[in-house]
């Protein structure tokens, strides 16, 4: 790791050609979000007190844990009323920032939607697939500093427009403090009810339905370790969307961007949290030399300088490669949450880009658009997951469900494949369910 | 319970105007398949053992739970030339119906296809959805009395057609026995590479990797409770597809059926194993009587009589409702993996059901054709979990990235948006990132 202490930024060095460069890669890529037995303990309890006692334990939980002072649910629970003067009562410049992005993502995310199809075959067997939405998605929001309301719009409205029946809003309250922003979101992406719970008792709460929640068919969203303890528990019961860990950004540049904008990307990256991860990679040697500095300098300016610092310390690598081909293998390597394509004809690459959770191509796409109003989600797939999952989109608040009509001549032609088939595996009502419709 | 000893067979009669009908249904559909913490520990330990020694600890797995007696990895994998041996080693009526059930199954699922889809909005602007395929797929097929090779066209199919560039199959073989049949359907699926491995061994093989066995993106295929536990275990690090429970059918008849054909269809569902459970659901009394009649009759001359009487008994229900409504009402309640509609007009019915795994129409479609080669997976969501996921599929081997895209104009105008909303998350290096590509 180089260290230059003049400049006070400490950010890790490494070159495709060290000869123990994949094992330096690895361990700074290395996350596992593991929660330990005391957790997973705790929460079964949780989960078990919410489905025995419903409410009761719901309010208990939150004055304990969220310090509250209430006795029923009606105090957590937020009518449409609510959430409508929270819209109505913010700054012009946010109201119509927040309904801009809002718009964004409703008309990108309605390009997502799959159609039920069929099709007939030559003796009048018809087979396809018809799509549904879920009767009702369960959101969990964040509280306290993570409140992010850009993050209710990118929960909620794909459940919208899937067709979601009715999507249940839940977000803790510490002290009782509520986020006007969060609630204004939540207005505009069109939630159904919103509960000021949090925790492992608001996930039990969606999973099984109490007196007052609804339980819900999927629980989405992002939460601390004992709502992803939570949320892996109740899977199955219900669906949820992924576990995520610390978000990341990878960006590849060519050398023809300023690297004052590049820093400014990293630093956007990094200021989420400690664990968050910037990696910049680039065959131009100077160039990398070129960001470093602009780091160096940019750093000091920013107002979340404490949090950059430890997380480009941690987890953050400058990484020297050779050419365009091992940029491409770093980055099929990473599967990368985010990947900023900051080069020439950034087209050209896409063919080559095998995993990424979101790709923002060229020197202007900064990834900060793609947070907030580019229209895609940004509830992406963090941690090399994107190697087999995909950003939150309508297809996760869908469902299948395959067609099957034989006409009585398919019958009896599937019926004797069938037939032979199930004989073989020693399934014989099987094969006489399907002899009774061969045709005679 | 109705019991009517002198025809020796025991179903549930159950009416929606009973009083407790909601609870006694509740009853009789409730399943957890949990694992106790016992399991769980065994569990951890084995994936603990398979992450740290690799291939040693596959071997001794395989000896002690399979009962064999290797010492290296190449007795535990077979080459594309056993597979091959065992496809045309089949009798040539099993060889024909398998190959004609592939080549169906493969015809449906090419249905299922996504495409990467682009739009520009009207400033330049690129938004977009790139489709790709997992690198590679891990499938576990169970051995001993549920090795179907069904389920091994079923799994693989789907890989296949999604353009996944390798299939791992994983296939336990206590004492030894080995299922030509299954190695044939791996042959004719495009199988890549077979290991004999079984439990939860084998998907910490497929998870992690080892020497010997490549890491895969996703494990999917059904297994017993050690399966399902390491399966859970590994979701996140791995991708897996819904951990199953016992498979179901729920009957639809409007009395127009040959009361025999129904009996056989629940039996093919109540063979499977004691868990099994077959429903039937009709309006007209008579009916659900002569249908109660034909399984009486029925039963005593199935090869699996023993076991369908023990599922029918445990889990089996014969439902009168008031009418259509209800019957629609009952399928959505139960959200069944295979949904048999035996009435005039099915698809009428269709616009109605909102969710079922499966949906078989009309009284020529057996849910036995569905099974092994109509076309459309057999692998289905249980236990009601059709409320929230679909069929497996094509698109559970694909994953998608989002493409941004900002022409210098775009990312001036959602630079202002952004900019606004980051300040208000308290976010300011995003902010400044998106300020940089500001239009001066």
């Amino acid at each position: 790791m180089s260290e230059s202490p003049q400049e006070r930024v400490e950010i890790a060095r490494l070159s495709t050609s060290q000869a123990d460069f994949d094992r330096r890669l690895a361990d700074r890529l290395a996350w596992e979000g593991v929660s330990d037995a005391a957790v997973k303990q705790r929460v079964d309890e949780i989960l078990a007190e919410v489905k025995v006692r419903g409410d009761a334990a719901l309010v208990e939980y939150s004055n304990r844990f969220d310090r509250l002072d209430v006795t029923t649910m009606a105090e957590l629970t937020l009518g449409e009323q609510r959430l409508r003067e929270a819209y109505e009562g913010l700054p012009g410049d946010q109201r119509e920032a927040l309904s801009a992005a809002a718009e964004r993502i409703r008309a990108y995310h309605e390009h997502q939607k799959p159609t039920s199809w069929q099709f007939t075959e030559a003796d009048g067997t018809v087979l396809g697939q018809q799509v549904t939405p879920l009767d009702r998605a369960g959101i969990y929001v964040p509280g306290g500093k993570a409140a992010y309301p850009s993050s209710v719009l990118m929960n909620a409205i794909p459940a919208h427009v899937a067709g979601v029946r009715e999507i249940v809003m839940v977000v803790p309250t510490p002290d009782g403090v509520l986020n006007e922003l969060v609630l204004a979101a939540a207005y505009l992406a069109g939630v159904d009810y919103v509960f000021t719970l949090g925790g492992a008792q608001a996930v039990a709460a969606l999973a099984f339905g109490t007196e007052t929640v609804p339980r819900v068919d999927k629980v989405v969203g992002p939460g601390n370790i004992y709502v992803a303890t939570a949320k892996r528990a109740v899977f199955g019961q219900v669906g949820i969307d992924m576990i995520a860990g610390p978000s990341e950004i990878l960006v590849v540049s060519d050398g023809g961007t300023d690297p004052d904008w590049l820093a400014m990307d990293l630093f956007s990256q990094a200021e989420h949290d400690e664990d968050a991860q910037a990696i910049l990679v680039s065959w131009d040697e100077a160039h990398l030399a070129a960001v470093e500095a602009s780091i160096a300098r940019l750093l000091p300016t920013l107002e979340r300088a404490d949090i950059v610092r430890e997380s480009l310390a941690r987890r953050g690598m400058l990484i020297h490669c050779r050419d365009r081909d091992e940029a491409v293998a770093m980055i099929n390597r990473i599967a990368p949450e985010h990947l900023e394509l900051s080069v020439a004809n950034p087209e050209g690459w896409l063919p080559d880009v095998r995993h990424a959770g979101a790709i923002f191509m060229g020197r202007y796409t900064a990834e900060a658009l793609g947070d907030y109003c580019a229209g895609p989600n940004h509830v992406l797939p963090t941690s090399g997951t994107a190697r087999f999952s995909s950003p939150l989109g309508v297809y996760d608040f869908q469902k299948r469900s395959s067609i099957i009509h034989c006409s009585a001549e398919g019958a009896g032609e599937l019926g004797k494949i069938a037939s032979t088939l199930a004989r073989g595996e020693s399934l014989t009502a099987h094969a006489r369910s399907a002899e009774y419709r061969l045709t005679p």
